[in-house]
Formats: C-alpha cells, sequence, structure tokens
C-alpha cells in the first residue's frame, strides 16, 4: 500500500456498524471507498451519501449501499482529503471542484475526517489558490469584487470553456498568497452575492490524518 | 397613472443620460422599464443590464438597449421594488423569485433606487416570509439547518413540484415572524454550506421611492 492507501485505511477504522457515512471526492477519497467497500464485504453495515457523481458511482460500483439525503436524520462521519491544512485544523478545499458538496456533507456530519499527506500540511493557508463557486451570471462583475478581496482570480478552465461544477457554476481559483485570518475572509466571500460557496473549511474538522512519504500514519 | 405607476416614473427621473441602468424583475420592475422605454424613446441614451430572463425579453421588445455583463464596468444606477422595506432602509426581497440575481445587480449599482407602495414599509422585517435561494443538491440537510435557526421552511412549489429559479435552484420561504438583526441573520444564513443567497438587502440602498394609494410619491 502506498502512503496515501495507509491513511485511508486509518481514516476508515473510525466507521463502525450502523453509521451513516460522507464519501469524499478526490485521489484520497477514492482510496478510502475502495477500503470502505473491502470492510463492507467483509460484513460491515453502513449506509452512504456522496459529494459527487463520480464518487457516487465508483460506491455503487464496489456494493456500498447509497441512500438519498431524503433518507438519512445527520451523517455520523464524513472522510475527504483536502488541499492544504493548517495548524489550527482549518482547511482548503476544492482543488478537485466539488468543494460545495464536499462542505455541505462536513457541515451535516458528526465528525468530519480528513486524510493527507504531509505535503499539504501548512503554517497559513493561502498558498494553494482557494476555489470560489459562483453562479455564470454576471460573473464578469463577482470576479472583479473577489479581486477587490486581494487575490489574483482565474475561472478554472476544461477543453478551452469555463469549467462547469455538479451545481451548473463556475470556479474560480483566487491566488491569496496567505490567508492569515480565514474566518474573516470566509465572511467577507459569503458577502459577495454571486458566490456560492468557498473552500475554506474553517474549524470543520478535529480528525486529521496524515501519511508520510515512508508508509507511517500519524494525527495531526 | 396607478400608484405604482407614479412611484415608477418618479425613480426612473434619476435616469440620465450615458448611465448603465440595471433592471429589476416583478410587477413594480414591469412599470419602471415601460417608463425606461419611453425616455429612450424620447431621446435618452442608456444601456441595460437585467435581473431576469423576463424582464430582459420585455427590456428588448421595448427598444431598450441591453448589453453584455462582460461590456460594463459597474451599473450607475439599478430600479427595482422590495417586498418588505424597514426604518432602516433593510429590505426583503425575492417574492418573484430572482433574489440572486437582482442583489448582484444592486450590489455594484453605484446606486440602487427601490420602489415600493405604502403596505410595504414595516418597523420590523420578517412577517413576510424570507426566500432563500438553496442548492436542490442535499436541500433536506439545507432546510434543517434553516429551521434550526428559528423559522418555518417551506420549499416553494410550482406545479406540483418545487419551483426552479433562474439559476436552477430551489427557493425555500422561512416564517421568521420577525428579524430583529437583519445583519447578524445574513451571516449566520451565508454560513450554512447550500445557501446560495439570501433576500435580506441589509444596507443595500439610500433611495426609497413610496408610492401612495392616493396617487402622491414620496421618499422614505
Amino acid at each position: 500500500m502506498n502512503a496515501k492507501q495507509l491513511a485511508a485505511a486509518e481514516a476508515v477504522t473510525h466507521i463502525e456498524d450502523g453509521m451513516t457515512v460522507g464519501l469524499g471526492t478526490g485521489s484520497t477519497s477514492f482510496f478510502a471507498i475502495h477500503r470502505i467497500a473491502e470492510r463492507v464485504k467483509e460484513g460491515l453495515r453502513i449506509r452512504a451519501v456522496s459529494s459527487s457523481k463520480g464518487s457516487e458511482s465508483l460506491a455503487r460500483e464496489l456494493g456500498i449501499p447509497i441512500v438519498p439525503f431524503a433518507d438519512i436524520d445527520a451523517i455520523d462521519a464524513t472522510i475527504d482529503g483536502a488541499d492544504e491544512v493548517d495548524e489550527a485544523f482549518n482547511l482548503i478545499k476544492g482543488g478537485g471542484g466539488a468543494l460545495l458538496r464536499e462542505k455541505i456533507l462536513a457541515a451535516n456530519s458528526r465528525r468530519f475526517i480528513v486524510i493527507v499527506d504531509e505535503s499539504k500540511l501548512v503554517r497559513t493557508l493561502g498558498a494553494f489558490p482557494l476555489p470560489v463557486e459562483v453562479v455564470p451570471f454576471a460573473h464578469e462583475l463577482t470576479v472583479r469584487k473577489l479581486e477587490a478581496l486581494g487575490c489574483k482570480p482565474a475561472i478554472r478552465q476544461a477543453d478551452g470553456r469555463p469549467f462547469i461544477s455538479d451545481n451548473g457554476n463556475y470556479i474560480v481559483d483566487c491566488r491569496f498568497g496567505a490567508i492569515p485570518d480565514p474566518a474573516e475572509l470566509s465572511v467577507r466571500l459569503h458577502a459577495i452575492p454571486g458566490v456560492v460557496e468557498h473552500g475554506l473549511f474553517v474549524r470543520m474538522t478535529e480528525t486529521v490524518v496524515v501519511g508520510g512519504a515512508d508508509g507511517s500514519t500519524r494525527y495531526l
């Protein structure tokens, strides 16, 4: 197993019989979903909800029972990756473009378990461009308001056109360089009409599993 | 002319040659757009952007030049209606379902001119259900978070199915009864992942034109 697989396996030890589990998106979540599927084959009884069409398809293929949101009260635990983690457990997520659905799952989970490798650990967030999901309507004006917050914004592209999120929106990657106060920036971003959600996850997790390149696994 | 037409005509006196004008949505904006079109026929040279497909079609039909957002730097003045106005000029908007686009226009306008009749003036906002636009994904969880803020939420229906906004989202009408601190509620609503925007317009206007049933027009 590689470092990501080992860290994913450790994260999945927190999943227990009877839980409703949130499935993240991205390469780390890929390994977590595979590990959950192994445990389901071994007899673990869970039901799951997913943060992307991709993860949902994968989970179904592997035999993990997916249920509609109407059928659940809350999520017991969600497992997902992150693009940056600071010393206060704040995150930047959304490199994969699924930040809105990932944040909805995280915000509705009793426990949000994050898996990263050592390279994602930072003192201050912001070297990684912050993904911000915006509505296509009048996005030119919204992007200007993002710029006024002190970042260099770039509309994410795919095949020479704006990338479209699962929710039909654009993603603007905002280079802030450093984000000294994520909570304050979160409020300022939300105050911009046209911003649907952003990739700052402020105080949403208490459990970060770090996979070392040497195969070691530890908790932040 | 009826009271709404008279108030709309007064609001349109603020539009001058060379302006970029934002067009609102709803019955009051209908009269404002008609009045702007009359003045364009009389020689007023403006260009306009619109907060809904409906208003854009109407404006085009009436000969008002509509320009893409990519072509403008800012909006000089936007004229729109409101569902409630309190004594501090805070608004509830969105009864017509166009709150997100209306708010984008308002937030990007040098001047936001609101037209109402006397019945919309209140001491405290909240008797009118507050419209909140939410993404359809996992909306069951988002609605529960809205309820936890102390309101009675109802997903707006059209023809027996959820009403879909111009942006592909649901509208949840939230009965708060009274909203003593609109600024604080705004921040709390924005903090819920899945909430795209809400109908509280906090300190966004300084110009409210009130049309009286007797045909009088005054400024709040």
